[in-house]
């Protein structure tokens, strides 16, 4: 008898379905619950998702109350709602599958029901009532999943971009500030992995710096393409079922609820299924990786050792590094950059491949792009931030180790050729390495009449 | 005062660190949870990975014991802690995320510390203490992580591989059911989306349950390299620190722990770096996604419409498929399925990239390995069962038209060409096409005098 | 004894290699041409590449005169065999497989050792005496691999790109003329391949030339990424064995003998390795080639048939489609176009990995970095062309069909939803695709009161 | 009046094209020409792809013949005229581009028409007549491209592999016998870049033959799958237009023409479309190819140096290393064999779109599979083969440097954890390693009651 007081009915055009009888989300988010148990990780996990999905239904209960085609007590009460959610509440019920068919719609519809219920409770019926308030007559006014999905997760991405440039901000100052520490530090420079010319620390340093930092430039940039939205295309991007007045002013209202500079795409058709700006933000993630994992790669080469490595630098020593090996302590935070790295390579090939499978008047696998993307961001601001925290800001340097290598090797002989031509300077260098000479000692051997001139040179 | 007794600390060589007092891992754990915050998702997670674990510490301790060397108390100990992890307890201290650096030694030592822990407790012992059971000395005896996680992780491949070949046995069931069930419909075959020639529903299902089928084949297959550990190799795959009687024992003892023909590898020092298998593996997962993937198009293809498409099949309806045109019904199962394929073409990237990155006497990469053909069986195995449960299962046919499609169509041309030869039977379909004529006033037009003979050829 | 006119004999300090005796290149291209028989194709085969080197060494030679460091008759001798080059003569002798190993210093030498010969030979010398004029000495004077290479790639992405902006352009005209010839057909719009609601054929071709539009401007942005080089720099980025003159001009000579706004990059160290600019130019390609796919999915859908497909347009027909199937045609154009996509697809993983293997100072995988994005702009500039000439120019429509299917769907249902609400409009859909009503019977036995005045409202 | 001498007209149901006089291929060839300008490469550029097209045309005529369909001087006409391009000549005129449209149809006709003409010629006809020979009646009958092409691709790759397994043969052999040669060398072993425990080189080169030698049982493993064709299925796998005799006689006669022990796939529907086993193979190019480049990647860092670098091997010297570095020698060869992996990773990528975009009856991108296959597996012989050739064969071990840098280390530490426990060793290798102490001095300081016991056990 008191059970029936715990789950509540509900029904679609496909049937009943029972739920919680205190769920804020309703029979279509219930359904996407059975039809999707792919990952187990619910779009909450996106919480600029559900901000997204919340400035939207506001903006444009707004914009349909100020059409006089909603009610001004229903909008208000859609307005409430959502921003019981802008404020961090009611976001337990956003349930369904980052990963999910049907090309957003129950992502969609989940915010639909919750809003709904809401807002129904607050104009005073109860869950799954619908009378006060509906999910898509009310909710989803003058709406398609086809503009409101691929807005949100546009919108989405411009609120993570900022994360991102903020943590690689933290990666590019920690590094500067090291060029400057080790400003003073010579060493040897190394192409093909083999000794080359001399350069300083300091330089190495400031190239990782310079190479991150110029990755936030790109990710400014290529946010514009996000702020581009296809709101009030409605279903494939010809408005169908929304009033002049919406197509009109519901941009510009999404633009003040958000406080986000977004502009009505000027295709809207096309807007409904290009996801190029999708492609082109995973290259850009997967620039930066490559870089990441590059300076990772560099960093672990460079603290090789202790004794059979290059052993320049000496990473924080972070945990013990092995379970049988006394004493060794192994560069476990590049390794962990390394491989969020790799994740990013990963989600790049998965979102071609979503980018590609786009049909007609839309695509339908936009779900798994912005998840993919989504935890690209994720994997990168980590690594980023445990790169920056746990290992760049306590990186030390051998000068000693530096200054002996450099003056063991032949990397100043690339300086001779100007003087004494390539092929003499050829002879020098086989001389050093082969018979351990010093670079006076095998200049007095080949060019025993410029020695002296060369030493100058050499030393201005 | 009362707080002492909620933290304790523990100390490693690099110092010291506070955890939980009643935490059941240790230092080396606590370590990697500041090191690695990447996913959020802790080794728990994968639960046949913790099996493994259990497996490997408990032989482990069996065969020092049996060598002499690890008191038989302690032995029974580790041992039971370990039977108490097999049979689902102590899970939740396996903490570390699933990407990780320092190949697997925050993932070994959490097994180390947990066991070390609980066999201490059952020796009477305090967690921190280690004075009974040491994690590196008792636990790890005769162990490196470069043993024990590359053991593990592919003794997880092989009870996973179980799991996924159940998953694709149930969807070449349900293709095959569907085979018997359409075996009479008449069809039109298609290639390169054009009419072609006739077929039946029931031969177009049975080839999916044979494409998937082969499937399983390779899986069992593969299955062999993955039973092939390095245990005993320890570090590099030397042996170093483990005893002659381990070194010869440790893999049979691990055969009878776990139940499962485990060999040990013949070249250990390769087997210590070598990831070609997993590379393998996943290469598997994505033969098997790239076929999925083309089923999953086929039936949205086959069930496009209901008027504007091919309209042969009709999927089980799952929810509603709008949120703003009424009565729409999407084929959301399909599109969830491909969206999982893509997750695994993106997780073979990262694989490739983590497999490439092995370096001298270890593949530091690992983790990232792991996790990514752990998520894909996982996509996998949901997709499968979603697909057939939710879809394929209540596949219906819409015979008549098949019928009106097949009759309408040139596809019968083709059995003419034997005939009547290529040339004159191009004539007979372009009449058909261009001015609507059944084959058989195409033929009177253009073979007046083989006519007869030709549909009496035609029609036995 | 006439044989040892036809070869001659060069050394460098590996020792003595013989080549043809007429050969414009010399003992190190001969040496590159031994060591890496990779793919057989010889890097004249990037034209622009050549070109790029020609410029690279006149500006170098120009600005060595200059600074007094290098004779003005070499100089002069140098600019002229250089502008042979330009002129499109000496392109044979440009024999070294794209793929290699050396990052570059076999093309670098390649060039260096044809220009000395030639330069040589107008001064009066033979091929192989080098007295005149020097591989090393004077023609690469000031320079090193690692600047002239990096530069050179560089280059020839800039000169390529106005080809595949041509191309693109060439697609965007035909779709747009197509939409506007297309703009008065009503069809069905399609979502998640079921019918949808109702759009033009016109807005549909009008969707493929703005994206595709759109990344005319993103490639004409990106350029200005190729244009920073860091000519000068010379091994590393520190200008060794550069003089102080030359490190201030040569980026402005460069950029007068090209006539590229080229500038000197402000890191040269960084940009010594820094391979980000070819990942994003990659990622940008790659997003053309998932639009253009799904673009050449889209018409071989829309045109599947004659009988049992959508049948909406029709292709040119290009050949004979099958070698058994009399009649049948193949929307061939479009299935090119989508393999040119999937290799560059492959390609930017290659790039990806290439981009990821940089270490230290240097990449040493340029090679196969520009070899693959020289090789996916030819592909994908053939697939515009083929696209544009042999498809989409001469696609036709079968309005009858477009018609007949619009007003046999439920594509105006949508349109009711405001009117009616989304719930009686369901029904409404399900009477007519259940029961093959019109719109007017379904509306009279679902809202026989509103019928009159819903009607209406449709007609405005 | 000469002119119209040197072409000559043909027609198809498109209508009329020229072409030259001469030519051996026909009007489809030429129809593909002008599609297909997509990457310059002719499909005679595989060669084993010529060959296998050659056997099913002589076996197809043969088994039509021996069924009574096709005249006996027509067969044999069309056997001479195949048993010649296997014999190597009439090669020229397979001149379609290796991606085309049209599933290969092209490449089928090209083989159809190129027979046809020489087979008519061989009885009396000439170029472009087909009256005694036709390329579709006769040398195309009882075939589709839909088998054809299909089986021909298969039988591709089977001879090629023999290729593939001699160059990884050539490899390993070389590593075996270095693994022999440097057997008594000890070295410091590391993983993740550190020092680890002591090793030989002999282990760590015989750890690449064992990881390459694993290979070579997968290659023969894999080629089982490819010898299962659907020759005798024609259009879609149902054997419409082919004869009972033909049916059940065809594969064997295959099997005789060429020697090879193909078998009739058992689902020839299937068999039609599955493109499983070519994703496979390229996994398993993969698979090598992640082992390859992971060797190279140790060669070159074992190598690097001479002074800043690990030092322990000198790889063969094969060209000098820089235009401006006087003496420098780059390790050329594992470089290029690392772009020659990167190549394969990328052709992968290729490969699973391709294979994923199969539909329905046919994957109509099969051309681009098998280019994509073909030309990873010519890189990966040319860099198996370059590499053992130009680099593995030649490499010397610095003994010197081994020995130096293991006493130096802390590897022999891990030896001491089973004597007295992790703890302490660890306290050994800090105080060696931060004090440059050696083992002894370490031991007395840390366990001076123990050092004599331990310092023999060591020795043991």
């Amino acid at each position: 008898m008191a059970k029936h007081t715990h789950i509540r009915l509900e029904c679609d055009f496909l049937g009943e379905i029972s739920l919680p009888a205190s769920a804020y989300y309703g029979v279509e988010t219930a359904r996407a619950l059975q039809n999707f148990p792919i990952t187990g990780i619910a779009i909450k996990q996106m919480p600029e998702l559900i901000t997204a999905l919340a400035w939207i239904k506001k903006a444009a209960a707004r914009t349909n109350s100020s059409a006089g085609l909603l009610q001004d007590d229903v909008a208000a009460a859609i307005a409430q709602a959502c921003d019981e959610i802008l404020g961090g509440q009611m976001r337990d019920p956003f349930a369904v599958d980052v990963i999910q068919g049907g090309a957003g719609t129950s992502t969609n519809m989940n915010a639909n029901e919750v809003i709904a219920n809401r807002a129904g409770e607050l104009l005073g019926d109860r869950p799954g009532s619908y009378k006060k308030v509906h999910p898509k007559d009310h909710v989803n006014m003058a709406q398609s999943t086809n503009d409101v999905y691929a807005s949100a997760i546009r919108l989405t991405i411009v609120q993570r971009n900022q994360h991102l440039i903020d943590a690689l901000r933290g990666c590019v100052a920690m590094f500067t500030k090291k060029a400057d520490e080790f400003a003073h530090v010579h060493k040897i420079g190394r192409t093909q992995l083999q000794d080359a010319v001399p350069m300083t620390v300091g330089q190495e340093m400031r190239g990782y710096a310079t190479a991150l930092g110029e990755d936030i430039e790109r990710l400014i940039e290529i946010e514009s393409l996000f702020l581009e939205i296809n709101m009030g295309g409605t279903a494939i991007g010809t408005s169908i079922g929304a009033s002049e007045y919406y197509q009109t002013h519901i941009v510009q209202e999404l633009a003040r609820v958000s406080g986000l500079p977004v502009v009505s795409a000027a295709d809207k058709i096309e807007a409904s299924w290009d996801t190029g700006a999708f492609v082109l933000y995973s290259g850009v993630l997967k620039r930066i990786a490559t870089k990441l994992s590059k300076i990772a790669n560099d960093l672990r080469l460079l603290s090789s050792g202790p004794v059979g490595g290059f052993g320049e630098l000496r990473l924080p020593r972070r945990q013990p590094g092995s379970s049988i090996m006394p004493g060794k302590v192994n560069p476990v935070i590049p390794e962990v950059v390394n491989q969020a790295c790799f994740r990013i390579f990963g989600a790049d090939t998965t979102v071609t491949f979503a980018a590609e499978s786009g049909q007609l008047q839309l695509n339908a696998m936009e779900p798994v792009i912005i998840w993919s993307i989504y935890e690209s961001s994720t994997a990168l601001i980590a690594a980023l931030e445990t790169f920056a925290k746990n290992c760049i800001g306590g990186i030390e340097v051998d000068e000693q180790r530096c200054s002996a290598l450099l003056s063991a090797s032949t990397a100043q002989v690339t300086a001779l050729s100007p003087i004494i031509g390539y092929a003499k300077a050829a002879r020098v260098a086989e001389a050093m390495t082969d018979r351990s000479l010093t670079i006076e000692q095998a200049l007095r051997e080949t060019v025993p009449d410029q020695t002296e001139t060369v030493l100058e040179e050499l030393l201005r």
